[in-house]
């Protein structure tokens, strides 16, 4: 059965990021601090290793609802017993990624432009990564930062759940949230912090004050 | 069913190598000059590109006995249907990748030692790539050459067939076959080569010289 995931805070791996911190005593910390779902993006391993860090972190989440997905390798996924994967524009086609993981998982695609959101709209995908926001330097591409105002139309375009990704802080989290997005995914703000524990907190509490905020505009 | 394959003329690709020229038409050529199978090695592609590259070869090839084999990504493999996948050390367990792709595509491994082929001969792979047997420069990873009596030794201890890679040239070639080796994998001899239909055409000369004198040994 196709199991519903929480992806409003999402923390997205980046070993060098980690300051030497071992990776799976960070994610630990950030999960006990309240990040929902854990996706580990490790271009630089290869895919043996990638695979056994996989399992080791799969076992680490296996007595919580955390999800662990996978950035653009499926067959490293479903070596793993994976929740799922992450798809960039270059990566495998959500289509063939679909075919191969079946039904269940979970498959997220990274959209920069509104036309993404539309073509991603059609195709069995589960959740948007929407970035870059800001400029950002954990992710080494070139596309063109969407702004907050991108960020919102985007957000209007897109039925299903969409993540904000690049250069989320705690400083900006509150503005993101006004977009209207469903979560977001963090890189260095956990990874780098002096306590990622402390820091997924504080993302927490910036989207439950936000949430709070936006039940009393409700009422 | 699983099918036999015939290694003995090994090309692998190496787009940089192919100096400008389109690959499907370096894989078209040299196919018609006696290459028995192709693996492709193309690291510097998205899987998308990837996947895409490898159905337009796979469509190439319909016509001929000739394998595709995908370098490191079954997923990659299994999107496009290709016949196996060829795996270094660090790539996926050839446990995992044969629980991927089920009984029968090839998986070949890459061995630089005799405890890689001991323990290969334990796996479900179905043959060895051995080297490199020359230093090389189309792969720039820091395994030590084996040199033609490392290579001797491998292919002695090696029940599977075990295919020398790494500087095959037409130079080399006769020494090569001579360490009792099963085939050989090119990349730039072929790739590079201003004609590589006929560059092809010289190595499937040179190993039916070697099988004719080796028979003519026998009798």
């Amino acid at each position: 059965m196709k199991k519903i995931f929480d992806f409003s805070l999402y923390l997205v791996t980046d070993q060098p990021a980690c300051q030497g911190r071992n990776l799976l005593e960070v994610i630990r910390e950030s999960v006990r601090g309240g990040v929902s779902a854990v996706q580990l993006r490790e271009k630089q391993l290869g895919a043996r290793e990638f695979v056994d860090l996989a399992r080791r972190v799969k076992t680490l989440l296996e007595e919580t609802p955390v999800p662990l997905i996978i950035n653009d390798r499926v067959d490293v996924a479903l070596s793993a017993g994976a929740d799922g994967v992450h798809l960039g524009q270059d990566d495998l086609h959500p289509r063939d990624a679909r075919r191969l993981l079946g039904f269940d998982p979970v498959i997220g695609l990274s959209v920069n432009t509104l036309e993404q959101v539309r073509e991603g709209e059609r195709l069995e995908v589960d959740y948007f990564g929407a970035g870059p926001v800001f400029p950002t330097s954990t992710k080494k591409d070139h596309k063109s930062p969407l702004g907050l105002e991108g960020l919102a139309a985007m957000g209007k375009a897109a039925d299903k759940p969409l993540i904000a990704i690049g250069s989320v802080s705690l400083d900006t989290c509150p503005d993101i949230l006004q977009t209207g997005v469903d979560g977001v995914a963090v890189v260095s703000a956990i990874c780098s912090a002096f306590s990622p524990e402390q820091a997924a907190r504080r993302f927490r509490t910036c989207l439950s004050a936000f949430r709070a905020e936006k039940d009393s505009h409700i009422t």
